[in-house]
């Protein structure tokens, strides 16, 4: 009569799918799905949530979603679709998290049914995550509308809000029932947002894949062009490459180690004092410069692959430099000074991770202040 | 290029302990466990949050933790330890979350500290939702005091706060990392605390396990009058039987199945609408007894059996009808139209659970509301 031992797996399982055009009538991927889910014991509803700053560029969206969505036998297109501004804004207010809570609610949206979220990847992590904490989880549908939201925030496991300027502090991991990226939506994307989701794809690269990036410096030119085919094809691989990762390793981070936050300390601790004025991709550009750097000037990089990483993310006119990296009139960079910041929301030991070579990833536990600051001006003499 | 498949699994695994004066310093099942997994690489923090109910019978029991967790190598005890006033109400209070949510941000509890919750199930609940949105899941351990906390509520995977009265409307699935049931808290138990916790026992009994049942019906007088050996013995198999059940089904309830909810349908309800002046165990002995009459008006229980049941819950000091079941002047009983509620929170097509026998629930789909009102009117004249 000492203890009892509880243990079990859970299996989560969904697709990622890749199409153009989704709510055209000849387009039959999300009415499939969901007519393959349907039950003929009970109608299941569906919750539309869309992104302002996509809508602004498609105005016949929700007209076409009505079309498409409300006449699938066993399901009930609930007459409101909610819209939210979009941004990092949506992720630091508490009264649109409940907003939405209360559109579960009051529309009736059960376990079995789904909130679908349309846009980038704010509104995404609102979305999941108000969807993760209503009934203990109501089922919800991501169609991501940037490059950024299609080959990582919007294919994964988390979710997540803002709390008193803290990113992040509040989410959970909630897997998504399934993932529409649909290209049509990058054609009206700002060139900005356009090329700052690039800078995930460099990521993964950088500490999984050396072929791939070899692929982007060829196509550096032509993806920061617009080149649509080049685009789909990294975000596929990107998308293919964190999908791995979080299958194969650990999917809720119950560990320190977290490969896929290679660039991301200081990106994180960057967006938020420059209040979000940075795109994530350009904050994480920024630390990818700075962390490959490091990496070289501590013997693990050689000098033409680190300036191979600089000059690519350059072609894809990315920051490589901020100047609250350096030094602040009489103390150390607020960025450097966010560190610890960083190690509490991984939790556990400081564990980043550096480059051995294009492609090969490897964690450290301590950086060295010193040599940090020298790679912050071997940045900024290579930004221009 | 058309889609990508992700699927994993994920591992959960914790153990409920059973002991006595666990704070006490002869006793390492605590400091065992926390030694187990401290890390020399990092401190991990602790954060203390106490019920008020049971700490006003407790009055060393700081002092107790202080002295027992301050000097684990590898741990820091955060040396405000929080109270909350305990009871239901601490589920109606966001402020209340909030301010859990503020002490992990404040005293920096990452996600490899623990945050540990010693009270009744609702300041459970409580604390495992605070603990389940911050930094996407910081571990929390559960030192439940109540009988129903360490029989059912506090060793499961669930938590969950009201939201606008409404039962646990938030919540996650978040599984704990270590439940300690110390019955030395339950000496301290009013009565009808005591008493009203049996319920769930009753319930899974019911459902899974005549000869438990029996046991109950031959020690009711005991248990009732506050026999502790047998009382040990019911938690222990209570939980046993509800652990059994979670792990080798549906954990995270992707079905519409909820067997441990037999009973709970007309119970939620009557919670709310007598403003959780029934504590949860009583309500449920009155839901237990509608749904078993039921099932006998359905021809589905024989008549002893029917008896039997009504008999022993009885024999534990509890209710088993409610005037709120009754047609109210001009309408229909509120519990039972709250029917349609109890479908939503579930998720998908009403499922509720029957007796064929003790020891053998069995699932409907329907409920013929002219038998439930002749249920009803049994169940009020065995009342007294
Ligand atoms: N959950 C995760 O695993 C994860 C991973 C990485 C990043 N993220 C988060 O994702 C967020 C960034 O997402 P993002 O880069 O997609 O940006 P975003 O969602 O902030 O959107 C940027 C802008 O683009 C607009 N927009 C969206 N779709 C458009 C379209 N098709 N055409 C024109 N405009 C459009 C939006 O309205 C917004 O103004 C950050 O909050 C970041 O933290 C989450
Ligand atoms: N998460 C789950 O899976 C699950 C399952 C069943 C029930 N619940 C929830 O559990 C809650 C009920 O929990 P409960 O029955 O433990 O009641 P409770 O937590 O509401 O506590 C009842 C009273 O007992 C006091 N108390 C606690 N321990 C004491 C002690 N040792 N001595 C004296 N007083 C003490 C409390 O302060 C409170 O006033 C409900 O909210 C119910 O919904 C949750
Ligand atoms: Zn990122
Ligand atoms: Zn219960």
């Amino acid at each position: 009569m000492q203890y009892l031992q509880q243990s079990f797996n859970v299996r989560f399982s969904y697709e990622v799918f890749f199409t153009r055009n989704l709510f055209e009538s000849a387009n039959t991927r999300l009415t499939g799905f969901l007519s393959a889910v349907a039950d003929p014991a009970f109608q299941k509803k569906l919750l539309i949530v869309l992104d302002e700053g996509m809508l602004a560029h498609h105005p016949l969206l929700k007209q076409q979603i009505h079309t498409c969505l409300s006449a699938i036998p066993g399901f009930q297109l609930v007459p409101e679709m909610i819209t939210v501004p979009g941004g990092e804004q949506v992720k630091n207010d508490d009264a649109l998290l409940f907003r939405l809570v209360d559109a579960i609610d009051q529309y009736k949206i059960d376990r079995h049914s789904y909130v679908i979220g349309i846009g980038g990847g704010s509104l995404l992590d609102l979305v999941g995550f108000a969807a993760a904490i209503s009934h203990r989880g109501v089922k919800h549908i991501r169609i991501p509308t940037t490059v950024l939201s299609q080959n990582d925030s919007g294919i994964g496991v988390k979710n997540g809000v803002n709390y008193k300027g803290k990113k992040n502090f509040l989410g959970s991991f909630a897997p998504p029932a399934a993932v529409f990226n649909d290209e049509a939506f990058l054609t009206t994307l700002q060139a900005r947002d356009w090329c700052a989701g690039m800078v995930e794809a460099v990521k993964v690269a950088l500490i999984k894949d050396a072929p791939f990036f070899e692929w982007m410096e060829t196509h550096a030119d032509a993806l920061a062009g617009g080149n649509m085919a080049d685009m789909q094809y990294l975000i596929y691989q990107c998308a293919a490459l964190h999908l791995q990762h979080i299958g194969g390793g650990d999917p809720f981070e119950s560990g320190s180690s977290r490969p896929l936050d290679f660039g991301h300390w200081s990106a994180h601790k960057l967006e938020q004092l420059t209040h979000f004025e940075l795109r994530h991709g350009e904050a994480v550009a920024i630390g990818i410069a700075l962390d490959s750097v490091y990496a070289f000037l501590l013997g693990w990089l050689d000098e033409p692959a680190m300036k191979r990483i600089l000059q690519l993310l350059k072609k894809m006119q990315q920051p490589i430099w901020h100047p609250l990296l350096e030094k602040q009139a009489g103390g150390p960079s607020p960025v450097i000074a966010g560190l610890e910041e960083f190690r509490e929301h991984l939790g556990g030991r400081l564990t980043i991770t550096l480059l051995r070579a294009i492609g090969k990833g490897e964690e450290v536990h301590e950086l060295d202040l010193e040599l940090l600051y020298k790679a912050v001006d071997i940045c900024k003499k290579n930004q221009s």
